[in-house]
């Protein structure tokens, strides 16, 4: 073991592309020195040779890569989520010290990171999940990050990561956001509204093609032309860039010889998984996370296929119809952020996090998958109020749902008569409308479960507790202690 | 402790409302001797005074109970689900011998039953998680069992279950579902499918009443009318009652004065939490989970309302728009059961049970809330094919949904443009056509992700795994080792 001078101000556990993208993003930034240290030395090797500009103090053990970090040691674990990342943890657990902070820039599920903090709690170290956003080129040019942990350990990190995370308007897109797990609860969430979106933008095309007749090129400037607008944001912007592109090998477009089965990592499922505990309705990414595992059935797509005789004529596309699929679509997009963040609300009540609603949409403006225009006006709602009850009632996007939702009814009502896939646009609707009828049927379904389960229901005219002796005479009775 | 002579066959541990009326269920049929024991002994004072009939053999310790229990002796713990059943199978497990059954009828989760029975395994005690379905009614006088546990076990435990359990066309309401925790995973499956039904039933009662001007007492005599036909079940009959009662305080419609926020006792969040590992598609159930919970917060439906203007104007409703509501309801009926015996093939493969879904199809015609003729039809698929993708390609069913098809889809457009929320309706419909689509949108999505995660396609014109150099020249590169 070689005596170091302990030079680097942060340390990058972990060299494969995220890693050693996040590490070389560092490097670029002035004023950091950047420790890195790989498990398999040859990848360290690599780095080296490849971006000797990055100036990396690089250590072939564990034990020079702790000694080669300026305290409080700061460390950002990049390796593959699960016990890799508990390995990593450990080893530098044994060698750190008090005030020392060890990140997980994984995607860790967030009760793994509670329980991690807890258990490392004790020795004095602070440990900070983050949520890292933006794939492999955010990590190199500016990621959007979402650390949890102590508030102590961000006045150390705090200016690292922002160092290099992405700039919207002038400003890092980081923060601290809450305590412990908070970091990765909402970069999970960050995930699900990513889905969601990406559904909606695949239905959007899905009708423009099928009810609108337009070729993928044509969508792709109908895309190009959303981009310019309230639709705004990375998802659309590239979204125009697949449609256009045309497959080398076989003069089609791309688009028509990618197969239409979707895969996912599982931050989704997470989402809704979470949200079913917290009781947050997210129909918007629970559909979209189903509309992908329902195109990975091949052998069911096949079966329905085989046994359907006909398929619904689909309906005129009048002159309007990809404006109102952009109304529809911008409605929909309100709805599931809407869902979004009621989820983050909730994480944020039961898990103990001191979450700003506005500060999260604005380190989501850049770096970020989901990054839009869109958001500075959620920025803004929440700014405004931070106690609004859904983000449907803030006046830009009241309006903005009041614009739309003719439009946004046409398509829903076309998509079914047609046979067009929409169940991202008719859950947001059924949504929409749940919350602004006066009466939902759910008194009858309180009805039903008083009959059969004796589950009591209230009434809407007096307090208290009732159930119908409903195998009795049907007289009412009160039911006290509830 | 006194010396007691073994005679009971089956003994029952809590004797609460469940509890007791399944041991006197139990009490009623011939060749059963029932012990019974509680925690509390005033409580079981209390049930051998009020049913001298049943002859139970009570014990005011645990020790006695064991002692009056014939060999194999067998108990079925009727206690809350949780800590309290943990309690009671320690103490049974302390005082049972190798061979005899512990039976815990709770609605535990399929998971604690798993893990149940592999830490009493080694004890040579056989324990079944059993789900019991019909509520306090069901208990009494025929439930729906869905047993788990040892094949072994079902030889002593099968004959006492079939003696209690409700009879559907000759046919006791019971069978081996699989090993350890299937029983409990079918109940919770049952449970959500139960949910789901419940749902597109409040979504028809809605369409029938906003859009077709129909008071509830006439929607009772539809509801009443649809019983007779296809449509047939406890559910539709229940619902007719629940619609046909008025309220004895103020003579209007019971339903109009019951709260409309629906309550939830978690195994609908199960579901969906489970079938989401599972891969499986349960919008349906999904959207009927959701719907309760969007109904009970009353401060977001609060501002949305505050904020709406104006309401869409209601559809006419044609003069068929009954038979169409009925047939939409049919239609997305048989989606949430194919989505629900989706989530129990998933399961039974992920957890190794040999699950015969013709028998649960026909456990299910009997004593629990989903009873109905339908099941039949169901359990005619499985049988006459086993293998089917879905229950959507049996020709009973693509018959009835083509039949349906039409009406299914003007439901749905008319719900749309009449603001009538109908989150069950329409994710059944979009679910359909997904798998009747010859191509998906998730195409594009896969071409999404290929451009900001590098995450590869297939394509549709030769095997392999492929990504577009989308920062490149985007030029198409095979990506070995996928």
């Amino acid at each position: 073991m070689d005596t170091r001078t302990a030079t680097a101000n942060i340390g990058v556990v972990g060299l494969a592309v995220m890693g050693s993208n996040l590490a070389r993003n560092l490097a670029s930034r002035e004023g950091n020195t950047v420790a890195v240290y790989n498990r398999t030395y040859a990848r360290t090797e690599e780095l080296l040779a490849e971006h000797p500009e990055a100036g990396f103090v690089a250590s072939e053990t564990i034990d020079d890569f702790v000694a080669s970090l300026a305290k409080p040691r700061t460390a950002i674990i990049m390796v593959q989520a699960g016990a890799g990342t508990d390995a990593v943890i450990d080893q530098l657990v044994e060698r750190f010290e008090p005030g020392d902070i060890i990140v997980d820039g994984g995607n860790a599920n967030f009760h793994d990171t509670i329980a991690r903090e807890q258990r490392i709690a004790p020795t004095g170290i602070h440990f900070v999940g983050a949520g890292i956003s933006g794939g492999e080129e955010g990590a190199l040019h500016g990621p959007s990050i979402m650390p949890g942990g102590s508030a102590e350990s961000y006045e150390t990190l705090g200016p690292i990561l922002a160092s290099i995370a992405a700039v919207a308007e002038g400003e890092p897109c980081v923060t601290h956001v809450g305590t412990d797990g908070a970091g990765h609860f909402v970069k999970m969430i960050h995930n699900g509204i990513e889905y969601a979106d990406m559904q909606l933008i695949a239905e959007a095309y899905d009708l423009l093609r099928t009810v609108g007749g337009l070729q993928p090129a044509a969508i792709a400037d109908v895309f190009a032309g959303w981009n310019e607008g309230p639709l705004e944001s990375y998802l659309i912007e590239i979204t125009a860039e697949v449609l256009r592109q045309v497959d080398p090998a076989t003069g089609r477009p791309f688009v028509d010889i990618v197969l239409d089965q979707a895969g996912s990592k599982g931050t989704g499922v997470w989402t809704v998984q979470n949200a079913l505990d917290l009781g947050v309705p997210v129909g918007g990414i629970g559909e979209a996370v189903f509309a992908r595992a329902v195109s990975s059935k091949p052998a069911q797509r096949a079966a329905v296929q085989r046994i359907v005789n006909s398929r619904p004529t689909v309906q005129e596309a009048g002159t309007s119809f990809a404006d109102d699929v952009a109304k529809a679509l911008y409605a929909s997009k309100v709805v599931a952020y809407a869902q979004g963040f009621d989820a983050i609300i909730a994480g944020a009540e039961k898990y103990g996090w001191d979450i700003h609603k506005d500060r999260i949409a604005k380190i989501w403006r850049g770096g970020c998958i989901i990054r839009a225009q869109f958001l500075n006006r959620i920025a803004e709602a929440y700014d405004e109020n931070p106690d609004i009850a859904t983000l449907l009632e803030a006046p830009y996007f009241a309006q903005a749902v009041a614009d739309g939702e003719a439009a946004w009814r046409r398509v829903v009502a076309t998509a079914a008569l047609s046979g067009v896939p929409v169940p991202g646009f008719s859950s947001a609707l059924s949504y929409y409308d749940s919350l602004a009828v006066k009466r939902l049927p759910a008194a009858l379904v309180q009805g039903q479960r008083d009959f059969f389960g004796a589950h009591t229901y209230k009434r809407v005219d007096k307090p208290g507790t009732f159930h119908t002796l409903w195998s009795g005479d049907r007289a009412e009775v009160e039911v006290p202690g509830h």
